[in-house]
């Protein structure tokens, strides 16, 4: 018998990855959480029937959406992490030198929970870092709730749908702006540029009402929809392009270079003009 | 009724795609070839059950292969084309002002024939450019029977299974070699990094074994599997970072930009491994 784990990525497109297990499944207090170990890819987390992060595909996802954040910055100590209770991008955080704080606020415990149970590689840092400070809350709530705290933010969200909607609205975006010290930028996973168009120049049209530096920059990620995937970062101060990358200290990566840091904002013409909101 | 058109991309892999209609369906004399429209990505061509080109996502492909060797170059002349029987490296290539004659040379004429039918947007240059020179041969043949003849060679070939296989070998690429003129160079598209690693290892070896200069390049296909493509350059004299882009003209494209000209060229690190055969 085999078989098979099929996502409706549109409702149009499915992706279907052949099983060798169902780990656990269960329906927390805020959406249907599976872990499944597929041939492809490894173990899996799905929430929600989309998958979010996989033990073979994972390393592109979480170094993609820290990497450039903290390096634009150049000098973060305190760095937080709405949602990502995989801990992944904790994980890729606390590489960088200067970090002496990374907080995950994560609503979902059952995911941190499981993440260490059945994703120990990606849910290392979650357990006795004493850099790490993990909180099961809102992160909507904690948003607002800090101001003038956090050198980098970065919004490790689900899709838009479920828990996750407030997480793309320009009230929280101003609420992220506040949070951030006078230097501070912070950076959202913002959907496939070929199957969420529309999200990606309404993101963006947000983010350019608030933050002087918006720039989206992809990463290719073959378990999501379209296998590319763009990231949105808005600053105060620091760019990207400005950012020196001859006298950066490296980081062991298996996706992100120094060159990439710069070469993922170089964007085919379809996405600048989504980013325009041509 | 809903129908669905589902490639197995590796064994433990399926893309499924919603289909509106099935244009056309034959046996030709070296394949199995299908015209389908799907509600995602409209009208697309599939050999052998494996998706070639679509109409909403087949200008990656097709700019891809193309752009950046003909900028390399500078000043391509005489272009050759190996297989793409659908046009769209063809209608690429005569986008840029110093080319003087593309020859296409496919196997498989019923591939020429039903994209004039069926992909008319992509076919387009087929017909009627007295620039343009269609050819139904054997590219292998064709190759050994040209010396010093092109500025550059496209190796616009399916998967290799099946008609392609020879286009992958040492052997074939020598010719390719003989038959590009003192500064050619040529392109082939060498499938994705996440799922053929083996195979982009092994045609950097063969190419690096024959072409001073080699260069591996990506681009984001999502019909493909796992989204990200790969193609490799191989060029006895321009290299793609030597290239001022200060200095060149622009042509109409939906993906390629002179930026991504370079950029796609800065490798995820697991890529650069797989270059240089780690």
């Amino acid at each position: 018998m085999e078989m098979w784990y099929t996502e409706k990525q549109t409702p149009s497109v499915s992706l279907s990855l052949k099983t060798a297990k169902t780990l656990h499944v269960e329906q927390t207090d805020f959406q249907h959480l599976a872990m499944i170990e597929t041939e492809a890819f490894g173990r899996m987390l799905v929430l929600d029937g989309m998958v979010q992060t996989s033990v073979m595909d994972e390393f592109v996802y979480h170094e993609m959406i820290t990497h450039p954040a903290l390096y634009t910055h150049q000098n973060p100590k305190n760095v937080l992490v709405i949602g990502g209770g995989d801990g992944g991008t904790i994980r890729e955080i606390i590489k960088h030198p200067s970090v002496e704080k990374a907080t995950l606020v994560e609503i979902d415990g059952r995911v941190i929970e499981l993440s260490k149970q059945y994703l120990p590689e990606i849910a290392v840092a979650l357990t006795g870092n004493p850099k790490v400070d993990v909180r099961v809350e809102d992160g909507i709530k904690h948003i607002q709730e800090s101001k003038d705290t956090y050198d980098v933010i970065l919004v490790d969200s689900t899709e838009p749908v479920g828990p996750a909607v407030g997480l793309f609205s320009q009230d929280f975006y101003k609420g992220i702006f506040e949070a951030l010290k006078e230097d501070g930028l912070m950076v959202a996973q913002t959907e496939s540029p070929f199957f969420n168009a529309d999200l990606i120049t309404n993101v963006n049209k947000r983010l350019n009402n608030i933050f002087p530096h918006v720039q989206t920059y992809l990463a290719s990620i073959p378990t999501y929809p379209s296998g590319l995937w763009s990231f949105t970062m808005a600053s105060k101060k620091y760019k990207t392009e400005d950012v020196n990358t001859e006298s950066l200290y490296n980081i062991d990566t298996k996706y992100f270079t120094l060159d990439i840091l710069k070469a993922a904002t170089r964007l085919p013409k379809f996405v600048q003009d989504l980013v325009k909101g041509d």
